[in-house]
């Protein structure tokens, strides 16, 4: 890539980025648009626009998204957007610190060199003189200047230890803050216990719970709930839902027509066959009456067999103070530490139940082999790729769906199915990944939601940052290469230091597509935006429909921040060979800082609440990517022929220590919650009301309606099996 | 080493053997020796011969330590000593299992082959064909019978799983039955608090503990005892239990000298100048008397200082039930995790109070360097050895010792200082060594000595496997080795396969050697017993002193572990190679289990009691050494040509497995004690008299007669300061 097309690429993606600030300038402000810029603000019953008539000003969103305190954003999305928030802020302040110090004194150390050394180190593969210039590359071997460079990766290494130490410090106060607030957080008061053993014979899993935990903890036990296999259960309850649905649907088709006073005033009809496309034909109404008639008492008689045969080996124990759930949460209760195993228990709404029964071993298992599949996606994926790309050419279409030759003959359809045909495959894959990855992770056996994404997250992490980076650095020959690493493991130093130089430029374009494309998308929600309309248009009848329409998402963090991460590596690793990447990566995370605030504030909302259980997780990536950083650079250095290269084994050492350190001073609370923390959440509170806890815990396929008028019921039912053993 | 000298050292060291359980059986029935053979039998105040008188045989301590039961072992000699126990009968019932399929199968295939394969391949350096015969190296390359040495490993692998898994059940019940038993342990009640942080200025550190404390564990915090530093104290203490000693050795001899009238009935005197030997000559009667009138009353004076001024940031906290102890033991208290951590508090006996105040980092850092001592003593010991041993020859003796030279110069005692004076240096060292691997794992910062023995053990472990095993069988040429080892890791299985069978005789007399002369030294206590004879007749003059010099030791567990477990891992390693070595293994572990039994019986008294914490370190040990043992007959079988020795890498596999599956099933309730256990202990007894539990942590120097009389008088020292600094 030479300078005039690296210039042409940035400028284009500058002129779409504004084409779509000014589109959400101008789409913002219309009402009709407000349930897609302002869904969070509307669900939580404020005035989207609230204040915003007074001003005209296209930019008064970063006035706000600037001005909004951290309380606010926590108010609005959670404490795990505020840690995200966090995360990228601290990204942001570390390349802040980074470009200060190393701009004004590498660029002109770099710039300030005579003699050009021999072509063979251009930093770039084509002629790039104009960007190579401000590069390390441009230093003679063995010059003194190379002292410049090795201190600048100290100045990064302890701009990130202080950066990363206050921001670990802040998110664990965030945490304990929040955890310790007025609010009654139901998961306080119960534990998760999975991997019970099999029962005497006679007696129910619920009873053996019981006996267990009223027998150990005698003054703190309040009640227990036993996991249950829900399939058949839920399986009923979606229907009676996809009924209800269907019903309300055909009552505002048949209201419509009827006060329209169109003449096809007659009741909407459906087919009973394959996509509602073949079958006899119904009346919809009718039909949507009978089957629940039917589907309802078949739910209640299956859910008293669930709750009295379909006991399952987990349980949800309750307590009646936070303080003993507390303890009982991190305390080994069986002489076999691999049977009656507890923890925290996560919220009801992102409790994955069919998980929980998962035996230990089975976990065990399930997470190797998953890790099995997940290493050879990531090393091997282009193999069936490029299998399935022989396939999908223009010939084989033409041969196989021979009813589309006349379209496929067409001059410019033809160019554009040779060009992208043999990618479709690799779309199609990279589109599904996430959702793949996410698959996989909860087939692990992970209890809650929040764990799921972070595992997903970290597999996705090691795709991206092995494809993209390593992919790109190394370039094709990476499979030869890992072989080369495998073998000679302290070759993979001098490897990264060769190959990082060449691939400078493409990363600079490559990180500023991503913040000009990548948030101008995000922010305009042009995207969500057509859809919405369109499924209002066509497809929406009852309030309900067009409500789902528009529903919005929470942050997608299991993609979102591997994303960042590979952003975050990619600007280290180059902060001191190629000092040029900073400001693009201080672009990046100042832009997407700005944007995720206001998305925080008015778009999204979540789906679940982990006390920004994420931040270890992306704390430590943060670490690995300084680590890469130091030893790529301490290859490069190394190449250079500068004996005092290995003054930079320090460095990596201290990353190390840093990462020990953080990891005993703070993580543990983010597993276990510390009494202390309990205890400053506990006076200020009534006691909450305990029976109101359990039944928020209770899955939704089982509430019954009677059990409103009589909260017992589903206690009766759950425990009715010891009744009928012992009698 | 060829056949016949073999068969002679075999022979000599059966008749040492044999002169010594003569010397035993003879010795121990004389009544003047009871408190050397029956000294734990004598502290517990049964008759030491018991029954004994009815029967003669010399033999009869055999049937005693068969018949006595676990029960007895626990009783007379604590757990721990039970758990070695298990742990040398398992090791017996591994080889047991593994011998009766290994002899009768592999010997007949070995011999029975009848071309001779070359010289080279030959099992151990000189001719010693006999022997040769027997093993694997007698069989030809790529024998299809080297399926049955293949099947071996298998056999020997699964037999060590069985076995193990067994015993680690029953030492978990073990150590389950006996903290639940019905005896009060006092560290049921307690925990250790450390890593205090700073207080608020004017807060005592006691103020400081109590008040946390009472926050957090409300209704079962009972009280607190600060860590203080009792270093004066303890000297002044010293000092008076010397001048008490001495004291009544005076009077004692005053007395005899009176009662035997002889004529000099003078009152004995001492000199106060350096060792007794110089200065000022004072009647030690009066001299004593006067001192501990100055010591005891400064002595009072150091203890309230102490109390009030020097409090340390760990502290012993006491809870009213067990359960909440427990409970509190396992969890974390502190936002900052690396802050208030929190432990069960071993006895009071074992409690090394140096080290409970040592910060958190601090201990990390500590047990790094010492780890880097560790290495470096064990790679390079002999460096220094050898740097001394060029100094203390015959000739420097002479040269620098000049008024030895006559008592040198005569033949027979140059030849014999010849011989031995360079090896003086290692010898004094491998003496020193246990003490000095102890003194580094006391300095790690660990807060009992149970566990101090376990990190010694440990260490000890490493240095004879690796300066014993490693060093016989790779040879001189270690170094070397070593460098091959870290450049090319695969190379370890060919490396121990070539050499492990060139050294089969050399460990065949070893371990035979270890068992004759080691385990008839232990029956016979002949050094203990000569030891003692000598002091009773020419040192003792008090009960006090008589007492003294025959009071046994305990088992010595972080000696006597290493050695058995360098046994195993030879015994293991030739199973295969040379099954002719089991049969020796099985003598030593069955004969080692037999005199266990009678020393735990009789003899040794245990100085603590960690309820078999020992266990998962010797059993890890136990699966290293299987491993060892699985990877090295790999190398061996794969360098007889034999295509299928891949086959062995799934027993390698499930040695990995079967550890893992151990540790998650078992490992933690030897860490923490389980709710479970507690409760089943609790119900049984009255509520303990909780000051009395207080008062057993007091550090005898901070034990003050007054608080005989009034209890609270330490309470009121220790929390004095919080008076006088709030008023």
């Amino acid at each position: 890539m030479d300078f005039s097309s690296f210039v042409t690429s940035l400028a284009t993606s500058f002129v779409v980025f504004l084409v779509l600030m000014l589109a959400f300038a101008w789409l913002q402000r219309r009402p009709g648009n407000a349930v897609i810029y302002y869904p969070s603000r509307i669900l939580r019953g404020l005035d989207p626009l609230e204040g915003r008539k007074a001003t005209r000003n296209p930019f008064a969103w970063i006035r706000e998204a600037v001005s909004a305190s951290e309380a606010d954003i926590i108010a609005a999305a959670g404490v795990d957007a505020a840690v995200y928030l966090v995360f990228l802020s601290s990204v942001l302040a570390i390349l802040v610190l980074s470009g200060i110090v190393l701009l004004p004194v590498l660029l002109p150390v770099a710039a300030t060199v005579l003699t050009r050394p021999s072509s063979s180190d251009s930093n770039s593969e084509g002629g790039f003189e104009n960007l190579d210039k401000l590069t390390m590359g441009h230093v003679n071997k063995g010059s003194p200047r190379l002292w410049a460079f090795l201190l600048g990766v100290y100045w990064v290494s302890f701009a990130t230890y202080y950066v990363l130490w206050k921001a670990y410090r802040h998110v664990s106060n965030l945490r304990a803050g929040a955890t310790s607030s007025e609010e009654v957080r139901l998961e306080e008061f119960a534990i998760l216990v999975r991997d019970i053993p099999a029962t005497a014979s006679g007696q129910s899993i619920k009873d053996q719970v019981e006996s267990y935990f009223r027998l150990l903890h005698p003054e703190t036990f309040y009640k227990s709930m036993v996991v249950t296999d829900n399939k058949e259960a839920d399986k009923i309850w979606a229907e009676i839902e996809g009924y209800k649905k269907k019903l309300a649907r055909a009552e505002a088709v048949y209201a419509e027509t009827k006060t329209t006073g169109k003449p096809n005033g007659r009741r909407p009809t459906n087919r009973l066959g394959f996509l509602g496309l073949a079958g006899e034909e119904v009346d919809t109404i009718e039909h949507c009456n009978q089957k629940l008639k039917e589907l309802v008492p078949k739910l209640e008689a299956e859910q008293s067999i669930t709750l009295r045969e379909k006991q399952q080996q987990a349980a949800i124990v309750f307590f009646n103070s936070k303080l003993a759930a507390a303890s009982a949460a991190q305390t080994i209760h069986s002489q076999k530490v691999d049977t009656w195993t507890v923890m925290e228990a996560p919220e009801p709404r992102q409790l994955i139940w069919a998980n929980l029964p998962k035996k230990f071993y089975e976990r065990q298992i399930r997470a190797s082999v998953i890790y099995g599949i997940v290493f050879l996606t990531v090393v091997f994926y282009m193999i069936p790729i490029t299998f399935v790309s022989g396939f999908t050419t223009v010939e084989n279409l033409k041969k196989y769906l021979s009813f589309t030759k006349k379209i496929v003959d067409q001059p410019a359809i033809k160019t554009v199915l040779e060009a992208y045909l043999p990618q479709l495959a690799l779309i199609i894959f990279l589109a599904l990944l996430p959702g793949f990855l996410m698959f996989l992770s909860k087939q692990e056996g992970i209890p809650s939601e929040s764990h799921a994404a972070r595992a997903a997250s970290g597999k996705y992490f090691y795709f991206i940052v092995f494809n993209v980076f390593l992919g790109v650095t190394i370039g094709g020959a990476l499979i030869d290469s890992l072989k080369t690493i495998v073998n000679h493991p302290s070759e993979i130093v001098t490897l990264l230091g060769t190959s990082l130089p060449k691939s400078a430029t493409f990363f600079l374009t490559f990180v500023a597509l991503k913040f000009f494309i990548g948030y101008g998308l995000e922010l305009s929600r042009i995207v969500p935006l057509i859809i919405f309309h369109i499924k209002r248009r066509f497809l929406c009848k009852t309030e309900a429909e067009v409500r789902e329409a528009w529903a919005p998402g929470d942050f997608g963090y299991a993609t979102r921040i591997p994303i960042d991460m590979l952003i975050i590596t990619i600007v280290l690793c180059y902060s001191v060979i190629a000092p040029i990447i900073i400001p693009f990566g201080v672009m990046y995370f100042g832009l997407g800082w700005l944007i995720a605030r206001n998305q925080a504030l008015k778009v999204y909302v979540p789906r679940y609440e982990s006390y920004g259980r994420m931040w270890p997780h992306m704390y430590l990536r943060i670490i690995a990517a300084l680590i890469v950083y130091q030893v790529s650079t301490f290859g490069y250095i190394g190449l250079r022929k500068f004996v005092y290269a290995p003054l930079l084994i320090p460095a990596i050492v201290s990353s190390f220590i840093f990462a020990y350190v953080c990891r005993k001073h703070f993580y543990l609370a983010f597993v276990h919650t510390p009494l202390e923390v309990v205890v400053a959440s506990q006076g200020k509170k009534e006691i909450p009301n305990m029976e109101a806890i359990y039944t928020a815990y209770i899955p939704q396929c089982l509430i019954n309606d009677k059990f409103v008028e009589d909260g017992d019921m589903f206690e009766d039912a759950h425990s009715q099996s010891l009744r009928t053993t012992s009698f």
